[in-house]
């Protein structure tokens, strides 16, 4: 069992919550605590055995905490996600994948594109695929058929896998902190469009890729993970594009496994993560 | 101010000691435990704030625990140490510019040499050289010169930084858990001399080094850390050295931070180390 | 286009093959070459455009080069692979997603199991599933089933991903240097079973994978490529082995993309590769 | 023997090269060629050995080249190289070890601070050390100052070893293509100063250096290597830069190496590196 722990820190917490786990007879299999001094923020993720007994630990464990503690124990056994695409492929497959051998963490609800090119590798696996078009229509009417779908399923997590809208403040604040993106770049370089094109012209001699929470300003929330790959000057712009998918797809599936697993805390555009 | 902890698991161990904490004010920063299951032992190395008082809070926190716990409060503001050398410079060399610029986390007390290939270097930096030669004497009285020389110094730790004899039992039980080597190769590969050698005829594309523990049996002592580097077909077996010691010198530089900062606990042949 | 060359050395072999290219006026974009001095064998990868005009190289290369020399142009424009399973899906299925969509370099032809368990993932893909069980027959017949259901297709390369069978030496010389499998370990440690329970007992803090060549000695055939990945105390057996699958699935990726684009030379168990 | 040509590509300029070689009775032991098809620009790094003969295989190949051919044949045996440093110890001691060993692939001629704290390490290693203080003088000044002491050594290559003054575009010209800089970021991201201020605000999952050749614009010059080390959220801003120290010395150590060998060529602003 997880319980994951996030708010005000003063002193005395972590004997605060474990004394409530003892009292319960849970025995604590590893455990991981940050506190942000600047912030004054607490971190915490427990991993008890499940021979304890309590009928409602996170209310005890609430109850001797600051007023403002967000507390989850084992926060939904698997997560619901909705997947969102445009045309290409490499991240949505390897989710597709891992959902259908049940290895994703997380049970994937739909998949929506705004091109049908998806469609097809979506529907092999068994999973609803939703055309929403953003053509002849303003960005408000196309995210309100997109919130439309979306609602039904009650996604804890919408996975943008190469969707390639930008989505307004208001689609992205009604999803607080529950949308993650995979960006083509190793941010903060090359913000924008077109990053391997800059990256060739640059020369560059590794590629990287970020997944990252989304927020209101563009390619610069809280980041989840970032890997890189080395590349070189006999690199041609198609060459940069399938290594950094490569990247990108592992970048992807490692940030979804760190938030499936409860592992990633967010603050101040910030996270913390306990690999 | 760090405080490591193992000891035996049981119910309420980390609800003991952070009371413990708690009642002296102290605040904590940064905490990582973790519970080997197989085993039944309970880790820790919590992180405080210095402002907590306490005269004694590492007999205030073994009382809560049980009988067999190893507490260590800031176990030694530096860590003083030897390092026993043969031939080769890139480690010593690199332990030492590190010693002259106070970030190495220990102080260098003496090097011991069984040839005087590095008695220059290391007396550049004003450090002492012992040269005892293993010629025309017995293990156990070149062995005995050794310790004779060490003792004095009462270092924390043997630093074995290409030091090519083999140690025998008695010596190495007479410094239990104190002597760290840097193996040339990704054990448990290639094992015993010429890795680089094996590694050129198996025509592997990845060497490693391994950093450990030395214990009674030969290279199999527990791992503090590995590191890898690429190679290919290229390399001549000069360049398959040349890589590998580059590879040696920052994997054993990274084995004595973690060590030297006591982020590294052993337990049957295994480390849990919380980087 | 793409020209490969292996024979035996002698002064002079670059600018013969480079003068019959000049002569057709092709221009060389890329090159790589490499001559091993101990077994004076020399190995040439060349890309050149396709404006040149000659019925045919490959000939025209031939008669300057000693009788021993390989040539092959532009090897076959897609590579036919068949790909054995047993149970483990995900190195089949990355094979399968990227046949699909078109970028693995090659096209599976069939996919043949001695379990059942991944005729589902393949018929998905529209791909062939054969049923090859194992049990009840002698190697020789099980193998000459396989080889019934292989021959047909004319495949230039087997890829074991994760089948879980030893060869015998008769069915790998009929296939000689075409069949390439994923062994998961970092070779040559932990040879053999259990290598996640071996690394775990040992605790090691990397784990690897490695692509490569079959031949008689069992997981000693030439290595095409090998990859890490960083592990720790905390990673129990299950976690390992997921750890390990990721590193797997990308090593096989890694080494069937160097092979397909002819870039690995074998010779003396090793392999030359102009990554 | 090494071979280094650059010039503008037209067909069959290998096989006149290799020609002229074979005539001579050399053998090529490796050999690396590319052909920058945008800019039509060639380039190739030929290794021979050491036993044909000609007096002038320089002048011989030139003859076979097209008029803006560069050709340097072993181009110095060992390079001389001036460092010149600020205040950090880390890239500088790494050097003055290796050239103290002789395995840097140069020669150290002296070191030149603006600040005298790198003065006691570098004499420790009886090299040169010449304070040039920036302060109440103009950049001109400055500079002329620092070339009157340069000269005279006639260096290959000048070394920013975490120099912290910007040089002006005169100087910069005047030893064009021959400064190589270690930068402290992962360009192009965090171009400036305090990139490890922007990163912990950033919240970064890595960071990263680049070594480069400097040109006129600020930290833009061409990049000859990068490497990267991961971090997470609980390094604080001394961590961060203790850990991009780790990185900024490797990557200047493996940027020299790579030019000391002859490795690097450069046009337009990127690099074409045989690795």
């Amino acid at each position: 069992m997880v319980i994951i722990i996030q708010c005000r820190d003063r002193v005395g917490l972590v004997a605060a919550i474990t004394s409530v786990l003892a009292k319960a007879d849970f025995n604590i299999v590893s455990m991981r605590e940050y506190v942000d001094l600047e912030e004054n923020k607490f971190f915490a993720r427990i991993v008890v055995d499940d021979i304890g007994y309590l009928q409602n630990i996170e209310m005890a464990i609430t109850k001797v905490l600051p007023p403002d503690a967000v507390v989850k124990v084992n926060p939904l056994p698997e997560k619901k996600i909705v997947v969102l695409v445009t045309k290409e492929y490499h991240c949505l497959s390897d989710i597709l994948t891992r959902n259908h051998f049940k290895t994703l963490g997380a049970n994937v609800q739909c998949v929506i594109g705004n091109h049908p090119d998806l469609k097809n590798i979506t529907e092999l696996f068994s999973i609803p695929f939703h055309l929403v078009s953003h053509e002849n229509k303003s960005k408000e009417n196309f995210e309100a058929e997109l919130t439309n779908i979306i609602l039904p399923y009650k996604p804890d997590y919408l996975i943008l896998a190469k969707f390639m809208r930008i989505l307004s403040p208001e689609f992205i604040t009604s999803f607080k902190l529950k949308i993650i993106n995979i960006h083509h770049s190793f941010l903060p370089a090359f913000i924008g469009a077109y990053p391997y094109r800059q990256a060739l012209k640059r020369g560059v001699k590794i590629i990287g890729a970020t997944a990252h929470f989304v927020t209101n300003d563009l390619d610069e929330g809280p980041i989840i993970t970032q890997k890189v790959i080395p590349v070189n000057h006999s690199f041609t712009l198609i060459d940069l594009i399938k290594a950094g998918r490569e990247n990108e797809t592992a970048t992807l599936a490692k940030a979804m496994q760190l938030v499936f697993e409860d592992r990633v805390f967010v603050f101040n555009n910030k996270t913390v993560v306990f690999e």
